[in-house]
């Protein structure tokens, strides 16, 4: 349960559209109160063309301390911000947002720190691993960083539309020189972990993100969705033997990151 | 306590500056639980000069259905909102504004017939007392048009500056012709009721708002100061055998008109 909301109890939000679908809220809730804060987070719906008058009025609003960008938010919050750092910096994406004191914003990105956190939370470190990425969306772009930030031995990055994926190689090989990182096919062979930032596995009736028959045992596979815990992916790699791993780490462990983030030891890198 | 909060939560807002003294979120959310609401109130803390800037944001935000104004932004409140009820309309402050579908804002002030259903909740009904109004504030803008329509024989507006006095005149004779309204003196003599409207009472080493020595035992004095419940007034007041009535009933009693407001029977009256 949130601590009760008093005249001085500090804001956060998430933002997104459509937002009645985001656990966000009950679990950072539960976090502030077992952390004994006075703070609350809500969950706020608005559309893309009304972002940036949210975020105006959160520069003015003196007790949020910070927000959560959700989809479809994130690349827009990015170009808002006064700083980013390092992650956001480099995609153009953020998920959380501080602001200062004065009305100053500075984002990051979590998504792609998260998952590979909640990767080793569960012993799967992707150092040195063949990684095969799905999508090359904004949560693909932010896994995809963090991942070769983390050592994969190399990053093969998959997607319908081959130059979004070219995007990402090529945001990957700017900050990271040292891993394989190319454009390739939805084909787990010869690779040791398989990564879905693909929305595919959300609805029921949506196809797979790959042909599962490739799938071998010795291969890991882990999801960004959390929702479904357990998505037709992960079902069927389970089934053939494969190690899984769910979507559901890399949004939870995000929430002492963000913290973190909102209560900082040093500054964030300035955007400029 | 509040409801947990969640994704498809419905937001409410009570915005001023200061904010960390206001108990409205706790009053509501303890409505808001009791109803079985899943809606929560929080607190925001904007100043002047962001305050146009939070109420663009309040219209985007689409599961944001209402908020409260407090002081000092019921006059800028009634400004930007689309549509003004009676009272709102009538002295151009309102302090309780419901967001549509559409993000069209509907705005309606509450301070005065928030006070007048308190006092006839306690027995007071104001219908045919002399009464003098201490104050010519937007608080008191409201009680005074809230007492005229409530039948008062006549209305004495007490004030510093006479010219503000003499403005809440104007407003009131224009919608009510029946009573006696007249600028004076701050001089409880020959009247019924005593209103305390000004601000002077909430802090501990403010002055009287009058002569409390011209107090007798026949007269009410009532307070539009909620915190401290028993002002020096109030408590003086009593000692002299006057009936007394604390500011806590004018806020209390509005949590359903708010809730009226916020789901409405009918339409409010266009502001144009």
């Amino acid at each position: 349960m949130p601590n009760t909301i008093t005249g001085d109890t500090q804001l956060y939000a998430i933002i997104g559209d459509p937002i009645f679908q985001v656990h966000t809220p009950e679990m950072m809730n539960r976090l502030f109160a077992r952390e004994g804060l006075n703070a609350v987070m809500v969950a706020i719906h608005v559309a893309p063309q009304g972002f940036e008058a949210a975020v105006k009025a959160f520069r003015v609003m003196k007790n949020l301390r910070g927000f959560i960008a959700t989809v479809p938010h994130k690349t827009a919050a990015a170009a808002l911000c006064d700083e980013l750092g390092e992650t956001g910096c480099a995609i153009g994406a953020v998920n959380a947002v501080r602001r200062e004191a004065d009305g100053r914003l500075v984002g990051e990105m979590f998504d792609g720190t998260g998952f590979v956190a909640g990767l080793r939370a569960h012993g799967h470190d992707p150092a040195g691993l063949r990684v095969l990425l799905l999508g090359a969306g904004g949560a693909a772009a932010a896994m995809g960083f963090a991942l070769a930030q983390a050592g994969v031995a190399s990053l093969t990055i998959a997607n319908r539309t081959r130059s979004k994926a070219e995007n990402i190689q090529a945001v990957v090989r700017k900050s990271f020189p040292h891993p394989i990182v190319k454009v390739g096919e939805a084909d787990p062979t010869g690779h040791d972990l398989i990564v879905n930032a693909t929305s595919l596995g959300m609805k029921p009736e949506d196809p797979l993100p790959l042909d599962t028959a490739l799938l071998t045992p010795d291969m890991k596979v882990a999801e960004a969705i959390a929702k479904p815990e357990f998505t037709p992916l992960l079902t069927t790699a389970r089934a053939k033997g494969c190690i899984v791993h769910s979507g559901r780490h890399m949004l939870e462990i995000q929430a002492s990151m963000w913290m973190d983030h909102w209560w900082p030891k040093e500054s964030a890198k300035s955007k400029g």
